[in-house]
């Protein structure tokens, strides 16, 4: 993509209304705009982010066996009283009336509408086990929203639902979705913590959040000090058998705002960690809860009918955006782990205009994308320190600089930006070497 | 995919709310399940098919140069008073308070949002031409929902804005959706023919509707008989110069419903083809209409300021899924073209359990697939002729039809669909030669 043409509405002041690095950071980079309270457009450069966390959500649920649909942002809020949730859901819910004065609901959540498909469709305990999942916006109408899309009133959540004939069946879909999770942060250089969370009336171990250590997080948590090692998804056969990676994972303390234990803490001592923390992710079985106040039954192997085992799965789509960006910024900008950024190369241009300057970078450009990278070239006629700024700012991985000076030389200037080291690194290169080093 | 784990909930009877084929077909075939009046969940046979169309309606808007962003639902009811449609707009708006008391509404289209976006962004002539387009779920309060998502109230719609300096520049952007959306329906196997539509207050040439031909059409509209011709697009150099395309394709006489010119159809006598059509993309110049209102303007090169020259250009994206089953489909099912067909090919294993037919498919059905072939893998414990009926409902190009018999000769059965001669017509081959018919 060319800069001279991309819809990149960079800002060069920090907005005031921002109070947290994310929400910054994504108004001054040009990749959402506010459009009321809490509910933002995605310009470009944000889209492509929130797209490539939305594909590594959809290939881990797809490959843990998840199948995908898609289900209205709009519901009959009848399906709600049969859970008897219309009532009892908060301020939170925005409740509609439609032209023919019937109650409709933005859907803040889809337990019911789920559930509506499957006893529909579902006979016979031959069907399970089944997971369905959905990528969709989704509305909660947040009374004080702020924090950007971190915490806005329309957001993106992937959210999955299982359906088992019995309580075994149903840990081994909790199991699947609880290892799915832990690749999908993982693949967005994300250390998501799982944490003992609130499991409701239902009761029992099975419910997790899936937590972000940062500053800015929305609670305080509690974890052993091991969850901070570096290299704390090595040692787990992610790929072999379910518990005993869902037992490494659960067996050393962690727990969100209201699971915390005072007796436990007491006894990690220095092994403690208490910081602020971001909920990525929250899994949860909540056996018949939905099935029997809305009759979703199959036949059992022993000709009896039973109510199906339930759990739901979410992921915040949209909040990760913000996440990541929490994660991984210095006072230049953003630094994004590869898998989710918006282009894998910045090509700078400094001398827009001059014969070889041009000639080259048209080369780098069109080399590079026919190697299926993806380049933002910056053809503008700027100044090299707005350029420079800029590109730091949307904080690609890779950025190439071709000027005349270099160019004379025989060399170009690449800076790589890691994000784990938290570091933006240059050197010279000749062009060849700096297009090995970026292509590997 | 194996049928036995997808979630493919097919139904025998004709549901009886439906009254034309593709609603039928995507009842039955398990595309999607009502969850309120007008409105539906896409199963996973039928959200493969919305992504395939919603990819190459995305496709063909990149190539046309337009930037993809993602607006939100919910939009502030103050920026329609701004334009004035908000008093203006009928029932159809799906009007909101939140919990503030605010007024929201669900977007009927995006106008006053994207007008809203660019004059914060833009400045200067320089920044022009913009095109920015996405694809998200609208919401039209429908008075009868019907034909089930041909007419839904929530549905999936492509719908981009083109900002100019001028009348001419304005023109530029509307011939490149003009030549696109002749690609983007092509490429779908439909013939979308591009009649003149209501221009509205703006008066001028400029407003086509692409229309499909079909019994089950929602107006009469009235056309040339050349535009029938199966070899419509052939002689078009359609990455040529645009103007040129665009004359060739509106140079002949082609009316929606309330456009019709009675004494040119006298004229043009037995040449006059009249039949219903089904709108399936409509793209618009409209002038300063919204940038005059929402004062959206940018500094000329002559150091005056003038108000954007706007286009805007709409493709039904879940629409075009029941307009495809629509023109294409016999009684048997649905045809699907290879280029949205949900699965290239379904393997039909005929005797699950025989350890040949077994094997065979499994060897098949990896080989497919280790070759990128998308596959549906019926291997049910069902009767033969409910695997077959079941197959020709969802209707994919390809079926490969694996038996004890055919083994023992060394052959299989191959049945390929034809959605442009609306046929299916199968033939015995040894294994090999049909994989290669297959994978051409």
């Amino acid at each position: 993509m060319r800069l001279s043409v991309y819809f990149l509405p960079t800002l060069k002041e920090t907005p005031s209304e921002a109070s947290i690095v994310s929400h910054r950071l994504m108004l001054r980079s040009g990749m959402i705009r506010q459009s009321s309270a809490g509910i933002y457009s995605w310009l470009p450069l944000g889209l492509r982010v929130l797209k490539k966390i939305e594909r590594i959500v959809r290939e881990e649920q797809d490959r843990a066996g998840a199948q995908e649909v898609l289900m209205p942002t709009i519901q009959p809020a009848d399906l709600w009283r049969e859970s008897g949730r219309y009532d009892a859901y908060g301020p939170e819910m925005l409740r509609i009336k439609d032209r023919h004065d019937r109650d409709m609901l933005y859907g803040p959540t889809n337990e019911e509408l789920i559930t509506e498909i499957l006893r529909g469709s579902v006979k016979s305990y031959k069907d399970l086990p089944k997971n369905l999942y959905h990528i969709q916006w989704k509305f909660r109408d947040e009374v004080r929203p702020r924090f950007g899309i971190m915490r806005g009133r329309e957001f993106l959540m992937k959210d999955a639902y299982s359906f088992d004939l019995d309580y075994e069946g149903a840990k081994r879909s909790y199991n699947k979705m609880f290892v799915a999770y832990l690749r999908t942060f993982e693949r967005m250089g994300l250390k998501a913590i799982p944490m003992k969370a609130d499991s409701g009336p239902i009761g029992g171990d099975l419910s997790h959040e899936f937590v972000i250590l940062a500053d800015t997080g929305e609670s305080e948590v509690a974890c052993h000090k091991d969850f901070l090692d570096n290299d704390w998804l090595k040692d787990v056969d992610i790929d072999g058998g379910l518990q005993p990676t869902v037992d490494a994972f659960t067996e050393k303390y962690a727990a969100t705002d209201g699971e915390r234990d005072a007796a436990k803490e007491k006894e990690l001592g220095g092994d403690l960690v208490t910081a602020r923390g971001i909920e990525v992710g929250h899994i949860f079985y909540f056996g018949t809860k939905y099935s029997e106040a809305m009759n979703c039954r199959v036949m059992g192997p022993d000709g009896g009918e039973a109510a199906l085992e339930m759990g739901s799965y979410g992921i915040g789509v949209s909040r990760l955006v913000g996440a990541v960006i929490e994660a991984f910024h210095d006072d230049d900008g953003i630094i994004w782990p590869e898998s989710v950024a918006p282009f894998k190369v910045g090509l700078i241009n400094l001398k827009v205009g001059d014969a070889e300057c041009d000639k080259s970078c048209e080369n780098i450009y069109a080399m590079l994308q026919d190697h299926g990278v993806e380049v933002l070239y910056d053809d503008r006629e700027e100044r090299a320190g707005a350029k420079f700024a800029d590109m730091d700012l949307i904080g690609l991985p890779w950025q190439l600089v071709v000027g005349p000076r270099g160019l004379k030389q025989g060399v170009v200037e690449v800076k790589f930006s890691d994000h784990k080291a938290n570091t933006r690194a240059k050197e010279e290169l000749p062009l060849e070497a700096a297009l090995k080093r970026i292509m590997v």
